[in-house]
């Protein structure tokens, strides 16, 4: 294999990259290399990725892997169109061989190396920023806008995190190290050390189908940038993204003169379940899985020949205990609850709100206050279908559909919700959030989880995710029980994003507290442009992984560290 | 509580020691802050120890721990005597609220805070380090030099390098940033971010009978620095280290201004076994673990709700290809095998040696000389009664010397092990190490785990771990099968050391390779006064975590990352 690209033009090229990502995860200022605004990637970069897009529509996705005994494929977007594609099914008996083939050259490349080729194949994805955006679209049903920035830049932004952990991670150790031990009078002892950072194996990357390359690129090039192989298990209704990235990935990697087999796809015939089997795998020695929390507890307890990762269900609270901008929280709130219908597992769920009211600039506010007003700051959010359609996006499947059609048994709807027309899509299922009141008293809650089937918290809807556009306007009788019901909450269920409004020093030092113990990720306060179900790659981590709704965060060094493992090798001098 | 330790003057006592301990854990060169020779700690040390061990024996050990609810222990010593110590037996469910009573302060009071208090620590038990030895020695069986050295300097080095990693660890996140997104011709987005290191829980010790302080204090001092509370749980024959190290830790904790519970002990009745119990208390969040693959491997299934390190057990190779010092190799070897009687898990089990022979400095050396050669350097290395006292030490328990009996069941012994009189103590089982010929022929082991139980690798002796005073001279039919040997024992039985001694570049290439493919930690040609089985930390990972053999290595970032989960709180500047 000839390398087009040289260590030094790719070194040229990103080394800069590498260093302000470095600096930044340091800082944790704002940083980001992957333009937000569609404008930057130039003038035809719209018309160039939806052609892109549209002539992948109908076609077999060639990646020329070893071991592909058949084709397979059955994507229908959420808008409507079934897209057509079908993708190599892999045998993993040659598949899993032919991946392990490259490991060695790409280990003995060094981390450095390693962590430029990652950043070139997010180059190769960042140009073809479009042509992924209308990717995400289609599997995962968000509006176009944030299919670009969250499925492009900011997915983009999570990579190279990662890479940058990877990266300094391999590096706090030196390559080599001369040992020399005091003997007295004798000479010393002297041993020569090298270190060398190795791969554990294969890594398998588990996508989901709402955020498929911003939950499934963290994982991938951890793994790839710390010489692991690495085969992408993409969710059966979200593959073409992942199989986008599979192949830049595996051109990158050919071009600058490593086996392209280390990164691969793997694609399920319908049915066919191949998760766990692949999850089991020997060669399988790292798991990265966003998804359900049963089959994430399932691969916890039972893949245990690889380091697990997961990302699982949780259910978000935000405790509303008092605000000096009334409209600014409910503007705040009503976005959060409306971006892409709730279907971000940081969306809040249950809203916490003092059966008494709470205290605002513009007055005290009863809970039926707030309740009404939030419906209507959603309302008013979603009021101009255009307006609706780009921020809602499609229902991703029709699960949440089903889910957001019973609301009505879950209480009062105090907001209900609303069929939106799609203008380009007429079959897109859009649908505005629903607001459920809910009965927060102590006495419903505070047995739950301690006896589930027989009356105990299976019983109580708000303790249970809801994916999707419902949320629970839950009637707490103090801020006392609030945090009470938070803390159990975030130790029964897990939590991605703790929220909260609060004037009150006490308070907000109550649910610090809270947060700090449990461990959750709390934004306080948000009444502007920031919104507690995003986070920004460099600076905010995504879940702490200290509670049920992850075992790992986006991203530190526990994410990182246990992929490679240092190999000593130790010799006389 | 007031402080009697400030932490200006806890800053001043250890700051320095830190700063030493992160800079070498960076070059891995030497280094130690704990003297290695007894005379080191003062000409009254030795009798002062030795009287302070004394009278431990016969009282009841206080430590004023809440949920005492009786006394309990029946240590005897390897060497004979019954130590007739009692400890407090804990209930725990008033045991484990209670320690998390202190958790809030200890958290807040940050990680340079908590590292110093873990110095301080570690400086006192280091003052009583001729105590420590005599516990030590008479709960392990290690002669006295051996308890004194890795029962106490080493053992606090790697105490040390674990704080070393904890603080490097969670101040790698700032406190707070100031996070600002420009917004083209709008404000930027503005946020003040504040990143707090918090704790999991309560982190678990669950202590081993060989090396209670050595394999003990890396976790313990992991878990305290990034601010669990820890309970410590001995085994059973080896409690008083660590319960001398658990009243050192509650000390200075409480002489710090810290709650003392933070560090707890947990003794078991006889027969009891809590270990399993506790392990799966909610409140245990992190457990560290020496001892049996099957209880490791129950841990790591079972206590689901914690973060689970462990050393099982394992199977070590020497690989015999070559050597320019066929003296120096012998005599090295000779030590390895001898020292604790092979009781470390570092000590090689199989040496594989070419059953055509070997290439050395003297000459071609077939199979049978130079298995005869090495047990004459083992008779001389032992010959006199007193340096094998010195070295051997006593038998831990009933089940070693059992299996070395079993020893001649295994195959021709080569080197029968021999009764060894301690002239102190006479009811001190003292024997030297057995060396067992064993055919390394492809055809024997080929199948080996294929069909455990059916004629597979059950019935190999070599192919399982024969904790102990027992090695096996392997005859193969070449260096390639003995690495083929090599890599097949490391992937299915784990090894936390591989040996190797070769002349030919392309072999100890070779031999790079497996350990880098399965990862194992590897000592080339080691004639002189550094052994295969001993590390040294700050420089040396003790294993990999990457083979079955343990999932977790001393010292890394992997061992301290999970430990806490960094908690940001966001709020608008």
């Amino acid at each position: 294999m000839t390398a087009r690209l040289s260590p030094q033009q790719l070194s040229e090229k990103h080394r800069p990259t590498l260093d302000r990502a470095l600096e930044t995860i340091r800082t944790r200022a704002y940083w980001s290399p992957h333009p937000e605004h569609p404008k930057a990637y130039g003038e035809s970069a719209p018309a160039d990725g939806l052609a892109a897009f549209r002539a992948l529509r109908g076609t077999r996705f060639e990646l020329d892997q070893p071991g592909t005994d058949g084709w397979t494929g059955g994507e229908v977007s959420p808008y409507g169109p079934a897209l057509e594609i079908e993708y190599p099914h892999a045998d993993p008996d040659v598949l899993l061989p032919a991946m392990r083939a490259g490991m060695a050259a790409w280990r003995d490349a060094g981390p450095e190396t390693r962590a430029l080729v990652c950043l070139e194949i997010l180059a190769r994805i960042s140009s073809r920023t479009h042509e992924f955006a209308h990717a995400v679209m289609h599997t995962s049903g968000q509006a176009f806008m944030m299919a670009f920035q969250a499925g492009g830049p900011h997915a983009q932004d999570r990579g190279l995190e990662a890479v940058a952990y990877a990266y300094a991670e391999q590096t706090r150790t030196p390559g080599a190290a001369d040992w020399s031990k005091p003997q007295g009078k004798r000479d010393p002892l002297r041993l020569r050390k090298s270190f060398v950072a190795a791969p554990r194996g294969v890594s398998l990357l588990i996508g989901c189908n709402t955020f498929p390359t911003w939950n499934g690129y963290p994982g991938l090039f951890a793994s790839l940038a710390t010489g692991n192989a690495v085969l992408v298990k993409p969710h059966p209704r979200a593959v073409l993204p992942l199989a986008m990235t599979v192949r830049a990935a595996r051109e990158a990697l050919a071009e600058a003169g490593f086996d392209a087999n280390l990164v691969a796809l793997a694609v399920e015939r319908p049915g066919e379940g191949i998760a766990a089997s692949l999850a089991l795998r020997p060669e399988i020695r790292i798991v990265d899985y966003t998804g359900s929390t049963a089959f994430g507890d399932w691969l916890e307890t039972h893949a245990r020949q690889a380091v697990v990762h997961t990302e699982k269900a949780g259910v978000n609270t935000v405790v509303v205990d008092s605000t000096d901008d009334y409209k600014g929280m409910l503007a705040n709130l009503a976005f959060s609850l409306s971006l892409y219908s709730g279907q971000m597992c940081t969306t809040p769920q249950n809203l916490l709100i003092p059966r008494d009211g709470i205290t605002t600039d513009a007055g005290e506010k009863s809970y039926d206050e707030v309740v009404a007003d939030l419906a209507a700051a959603v309302d008013g959010l979603l009021g101009d279908d255009a307006r609706a359609n780009g921020l809602l996006g499609a229902l991703v499947n029709p699960d949440v559909k089903a889910r957001l059609e019973a609301a009505a048994d879950f209480g009062d709807v105090a907001l209900a919700s609303r069929e939106i027309t799609h203008p380009d899509f007429p079959e897109a299922v859009v649908r505005t959030p629903a607001l459920v009141k809910a009965d927060g008293a102590r006495k419903v809650w505070e047995k739950s989880g301690e006896s589930e089937g027989a009356g105990g918290g299976a019983e109580v809807p708000y303790l249970s995710e809801c994916f999707g556009p419902v949320s629970f306007a839950v009637a707490v009788d103090s801020t006392r029980d609030a945090l009470d019901l938070l803390r159990r909450t975030i130790r029964e269920k897990g939590a991605m994003t703790v929220g909260a409004y609060t004037t009150s020093p006490e308070t907000e030092r109550a649910l610090e507290e809270v947060c700090l113990e449990e461990p959750a990720q709390l934004s306080l306060n948000l009444t502007g442009g920031v919104y507690v179900n995003q986070t920004a790659a460099f600076s905010d981590f995504h879940g702490t992984g200290g509670n049920p709704a992850a075992n790992a965060t986006l991203c530190d060094a526990a994410f990182v560290a246990n992929r490679f493992r240092m190999v000593e090798v130790r010799r006389p001098e």
